[in-house]
């Protein structure tokens, strides 16, 4: 029995799918993929009612996990080599603030106001204007990301590869994606160059046909 | 030397308090308030550039903690009487999930949709849209919530008191003051009286004058 995980490719459910090629953990993959509307169908929301990606399946235990964050901690907690997650409290925590930032506010709300803008506003014309706030969040976020890893890099926790910077992978990928120019985010560029010298790194970018632009 | 907690009376950071409180740690009291609009201003973006509470003061560390999720965390895992975080992997990712989506879902689109309207969209016309959609937001996620502790409680992860069940109270209260209806979340309700039981609640409530009306 392994793990399974419902994923989309690109999509925040590559960070954990990076973090289980990193523990060399075999897992079955489950391409559910957004763009067609799959994690919308019937099927999909009887396995996770969410309807998002990702959902992890654990042996032995009923009903997925879901919520990035978690799937990251559970991960990094349930296999300790290598290490993707700090022993000390305190950077534990620093690895939680960045997770909840990241996944609530950048995520949450600045992509999903441009991706989802009828999840803050039942009225079409409204559309618009989320996007353009939502691009603005993004925008600042990137500059907050940035400034960060120029502070204190190469990684999110510094010296100590971690299960956040999979999730930055990804975020930086979707900047470029949205049309933000990216190419100003030095410190944040270095971390992606990096990210695209570990190995596992670049077997699950081959797996989901996912190119980074450098 | 101890912890300060920046904190607005009956915030999210209600949830910090607490713990604080269950776990006997001495800590100052920074009040902040979000209705005077504190929160915003200068001599409070220096001390967290984000502009909200909760904000930990750790002795030591250089730079407050953020995120509720983070803080409720790390001081679960530095101090370990009472248990206020499970010690197995899974139950660990169940709580952070919990945490994920009551921070990133249930309080920062539905809540930030009904309180911050302009955060989603800078045309104030679409306040009242944005507001409503709140609301949906929330009278789900209550349901939802509901569902899951009349499944298994009567804490959010079941026989277990955790850090979770500080955020589900002050969530609660939160159902009331948006004027939903909470009478007919029955499992819900029996959480509440559950925390109401606890003297480290009620000693909370008392300094932060919040009344929770059941
Ligand atoms: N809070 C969730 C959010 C996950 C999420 O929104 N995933 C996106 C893909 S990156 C998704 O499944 N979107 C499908 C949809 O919105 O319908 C988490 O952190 O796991
Ligand atoms: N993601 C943050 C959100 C905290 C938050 O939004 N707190 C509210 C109080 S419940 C706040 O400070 N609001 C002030 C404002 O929005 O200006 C967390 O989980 O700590």
């Amino acid at each position: 029995m392994s793990y399974q995980l419902y994923y989309s490719p690109g999509a925040c459910s590559m960070a954990v799918h990076i973090v289980l090629e990193e523990l060399a953990l075999p897992a079955g993959l489950k391409p559910v993929r957004v763009r067609d509307g799959d994690t919308a169908k019937p099927e999909y929301l009887a396995i996770n009612p969410k309807g998002r990606v990702p959902a992890l399946v654990i042996p032995g235990e009923a009903g997925v996990l879901t919520e990035l964050p978690a799937i990251l901690t559970f991960l990094a907690e349930s296999h300790d080599r290598p290490v993707l997650l700090p022993s000390d409290a305190l950077w534990r925590g620093r690895a939680q603030e960045w997770l909840a930032w990241l996944a609530g506010w950048m995520h949450g709300t600045g992509y999903g106001l441009i991706w989802r803008p009828h999840r803050f506003s039942a009225d079409p014309d409204d559309a618009q204007a989320l996007r353009e706030q939502g691009l603005n969040v993004v925008a600042q976020a990137n500059q907050d990301v940035t400034a960060r890893l120029a502070q204190r890099g190469p990684w999110a926790l510094g010296d100590q590869y971690s299960v956040v910077d999979p999730f930055l992978l990804v975020l930086f990928n979707w900047g470029g994606l949205v049309g933000l120019d990216m190419s100003e985010h030095t410190a944040w560029i270095e971390h992606t160059r990096c990210m695209l010298q570990r190995p596992a790194v670049n077997r699950v970018l081959e797996r989901e046909a996912v190119t980074i632009p450098l």
